[in-house]
């Protein structure tokens, strides 16, 4: 008899075979407004089962993908950056066996650490950002490291000109005027995204690719945190995706779901969605 | 046959005059993954008096209307095929008497009772199926009932190319597939639906018409069991039951509405008003 | 006049040098359906404090701005002309003090009462009214003073060709048949209003504006009263709320915000979002 | 008068033989904290199909019982005297037919006009009054017909003494000083309830009782609008009503119930058996 | 790095040297009123982690326990007949090694299951059965396998007199009647429980214990299909458990968690406490 | 110090008159399990308008007392130290005035940074704890500023025996072995509070009173983190807190209610009551 297993829905490789390892960071700690992130990625894998393998779409099933879900981190509350060095060391591991960290937040904090794990390796790599929020505030009342800033932690790594930002349609005057001339900022949409993954496969550049699931418009994801009217539409963020996996992926992330708070379980359901459709997308 | 006092809206017409008859089937016993479609039918029928009885769209008026509302049957739960026989029997006595019968579910799997009474009558009939999932697994757990398999029961009856599915952006690889073969299936919009509307007419075909309305897309519609990602609007699903009701159709549903999930009660007028708009388009 | 201390963010001008005064009406004693608009005004103020002052659409910071926020009246339930005396005294006030008062709701009904005030300074005024539902009823249930009469008691006092209605896609036959003969009535979406908004501002006509928020889509603003499918969307009403803002605009109010029918809080961010976009909008 | 098809649970006795008619006063329109009571009566009557017609507390059963259920009236909201007045009228026909009128609220407001009705027939009648609340305020903000004044405006009717409210843990400092010079106020629970009961006996006083849900404690009875903390418990409250049944009840209420408010389902499974045992209490 | 592993906390003892199997049976397909049960045992191991593994009532901890958690079995929806078997079949294996079936429902139909796999191994068993419902009608709606028939047809197995009821509370009149001359049917509580144990220790008889959660009052368990007011409480039941583990228990279950009818989370975080403290109370 | 002008309901005194000075903590940023206890002072105050100034119980009134409300600090999420700092500063300020400060939560750590600031003053103070939980804790999952340890800190400060626990019925084995030791712990209720408080009285001992509202039941206060059931009533707690007014109380607190966790809006009602109730039985 064998003991209960629960990952996302196809994800069931052998660590050995994976390309790809799915883990979760269920930490929210620094979320000023609604917290509930903490539950995403456990939310996710759990609903994922009302999921089929199959993606009409793209015409590709994950029994066919080689993916191995590590489950959940236990990470600690209170003490912010005891946290981002455990989900460090978990996407340093993976990444020295081979594989690709795909990392499930939680808040957009945890990024930080799967970009310092990625950025370790591939220091020429740039970010593809999508996102309602700039997230490009020097501090939150003090903390520099808290959501709000993540982003602008990552530039204070990478410099100028190599975060692409796409769907922004919100921040303070400050943050928009640093994005003129630190980012490549995109509002509202996907406009110019072509353009900049063609650049990015000629160049043949390591990317690091983090959704932030707000960019979505909260009619199809009222789960999350800050939610932002004005945002794309499911479809667009499908094609978004595709688009994005044609350049050289070496981690990614997805983020801000908190499940509580759309109790239709619509959000979940979507994110589980959109899970499925990136792993298929990196699998060639 | 008794009237239910408590009616949808403006379906008060005397049983002898009326030209269809609604009656609901609170039957979700099936439904594997999130239940309460069972209280689909009488939801509607209770809120909508929140709705008007005209239509600014057709500019008609339910008054003018010839409905009866027969309410829900009292159906058993535990025995799928003693519930089928129930509906199924109450949709023979609606048709002896010369009326069409309108189905409000419940779960997909309804369907099969109202289409096997209609059958009876016109064995040359096609379906029009608008829904996000194929329903076309052989089996479910070992259960050939069940609300992932209904149009696959019913193409068993039908047979080849009798069957155009709109809407479609879920189900197993072997369903598309199956789908490939033996129905006509759209995927994920009305795609084709004229030119499907435009032959019916032309050979005068009887046609049953069933919405799934998890055809719309979650943001419209998010209390149903298995909500989707990436489906239609309402103003797209109004022009389409328009387009339909250009055909001679000989029976009619709608399911899987399960009011508890979405709290703010968005769904359920949805719901209300695409019952509204498909009984003004069936009057001629 | 008194400043509350929890304003909407960025409305903390003084008193002296305000050009806007906002102030809330918690009133929807007539509402007949699902009330819960009465907590719309100190929601918007509460969660206000998610929001950035900034608009990337308009490049604006509210921070720019001169608005005053009075807070909330405190209304008597069970008498409806004592709550509109006392909406109107405190609007005329303002006016005295040659601001314009912005009215936040409550039920639409409170409009009325804001109206009356403005009416007074500017009788030659035209109303540009936008709204899922005519609310053209002579009287509901006997009531003269209810949220489906509020735009035929201000026609009692207009009269015929000065008010102008968009989006409208719910009433009864015989309100859309009025309209006809009385109004400038658009159905459905903003289709017209650019040539309205042109004659407007050649005559230099005084505008008063009232936004009922149900013109939104359920899926973007599912909390309110009676959701009603089919409505425009975010954008669309942004980009409608700037042709007209283009106006001479002596009055306005955002009404129907019932923040407990969404458990998610999206509606409520919406609304803010809609009303700072209102501000900026105003601020020329 | 004409009987509404969906009863509450075992009240389908025909109008001729009831001893008791069911009438449900859906109105909440000068609640002034949280609406929602206008939902109760039908939430009753629609949930009470989850519920048997045979109390084990009784050994008694609805089937053996003689109430006719006539439904809800349909009330003007925005014109309080009006809607009072339609109540009265429909509690004077169930009296001038010989049946005792048992009014589900509703706010509790509504009370007044069934008191009226039989005050006109039963001069010499006395209250007994369950609730959490005085109800003894003169006005509220000026409104002399509320909810927060409803046993006062009794109190002008029947003078000094003959009020015995119970339960009561909420007031203002004045209104527990009014009730010490007029009522017959007992504080948190039933304590005294027995002598009153044993002395309305004694004298063959008619009785009007009129029990605000909202004396049970709100773990049992959470929807309502303005739960108390420290309430009766569902057994105490059983047991005082089956006290109460013995003195000669000339007409009741229960009101309250504002179902939305709690949507575990709990609070109208509650109500229902209140009401169930109260019938069953009243049949001798 | 090992796969994510969720059991029921503190459940996570080899196979080989567990004495105890925890296994869930997700299946509520006969509900006929509000479904959800479904979702109790997955819940239940889900919420666990916020529970802690000592117990101060009993001074014990399940980490000196051996108890095994198999998870859930994937059970067929639209055939109660095969869901049953599927569990009487696991049940056996768990009974053949010698080990104690303890089964999570799910509705309380699949208790019947369970009973008959301990049935065949201890055809001398009583059951001791605590629930708000008495569970005997013969059939519901033509139905025999049915959550309202459970206990109905563990009587056809063992007949008279060895099924002692507790807490009962609800039924119809012919439930308590056939309990009046075949089953040991104890109202509203706990009456009687110490004599019933003295005995079935005094003979050593093996006892199936069957817990249907909402014989605990809705105040502390709103979570369930069914809530009846007038329940015990969670330290009544927690003593009633320890009195019963007195007896030589064979088998047992908890059943009717309906976890997402109770949003709070109460109610999980309840029947997960009652299920720990069955756990240790089952430890010798 | 500026006064918030949503103050909780009659706690307006001037400043330089207030005996006690109240003011809100909005952090949980280490709560590990379910957050938002952030907005629990936030939604009392808001809420309080629903209550009267006046209590049945104590025969007293809020508008006699001398209270200052200075509303919610802004506190950092993501550091820690820096909270508690921020906390422990603005009640240095009030001490200072020779007011009392009465903190309201947020999460339980909260209380160390108050407990800190009396310390200082009350060197030989004891602590009162209300609590479902012990509390005592070394660190959890590596942090020592944990809500699970709060109490393990003050013990860092007091030292061994001057810490009064009551209610308390969750821990690891370790916490309860700890108590054993080194605090006075009192498990399930408040068995022996009647001696410590006369103990405290007759030496006169500084009083530090901290009450985490989930001592109460869930049944009464489902809306917090994390419920345990077994808890004290209502009317215990009420009882229990006017015992410990009688001693000299220097500083005191209250906390975990998480208003979104109980959508029925009665736990925050309740927390409004024990705060009005606290308030009431510290005047003299």
């Amino acid at each position: 008899m064998k003991q209960n297993i629960e990952t996302f829905i196809g994800c069931d490789c052998e660590y050995e075979k994976a390309e790809i390892v799915l883990f979760g960071a269920p930490f929210d700690s620094t979320t000023s407004y609604r917290p509930g992130a903490r539950f995403g990625s456990s939310a996710m894998r759990h609903e994922s089962f009302g999921l089929e393998t199959y993606s009409p779409y793209q015409d590709k099933d994950l029994t066919d993908c080689f993916v191995f879900d590590s489950g959940d981190l236990e990470l600690c509350f209170g003490n912010t950056e005891d946290a981002l060095s455990d989900i460090e060391q978990h996407a340093d591991q993976i990444m020295e066996e081979g594989k690709m960290p795909l990392l499930l937040g939680g808040e957009h904090l945890v990024t930080l650490a799967n970009v310092r794990a990625v950025y370790k390796r591939f220091p020429e790599m740039h970010i593809i950002h999508f996102d309602a929020h700039t997230d490009l505030r020097e501090d939150y009342l003090g903390a520099k490291l808290s959501h709000a800033c993540v982003i602008r932690r990552c530039h204070d790594m990478l410099g100028d000109g190599r975060i692409h930002q796409f769907c922004i349609r919100s921040g303070e005057r400050e943050e928009f005027a640093f994005a003129k001339e630190h980012t490549d900022l995109h509002p509202f949409d996907f406009e110019g995204l072509e353009q900049v993954v063609q650049q990015l496969k000629e160049n043949n550049t390591p990317v690091y690719f983090t959704i932030d699931l707000d960019c979505l418009d909260p009619s199809v994801f009222p789960g999350t945190g800050t939610p932002e009217a004005g945002g794309v539409t499911f479809m667009q963020l499908l094609h978004a995706i595709r688009l994005v996996s044609e350049t050289k992926i070496v981690g990614a992330d997805l983020n801000e779901l908190a499940p509580m708070l759309d109790q239709s379980g619509v959000s979940t359901a979507t994110a589980c969605k959109v899970l499925r459709e990136l792993l298929l997308s990196l699998k060639k």
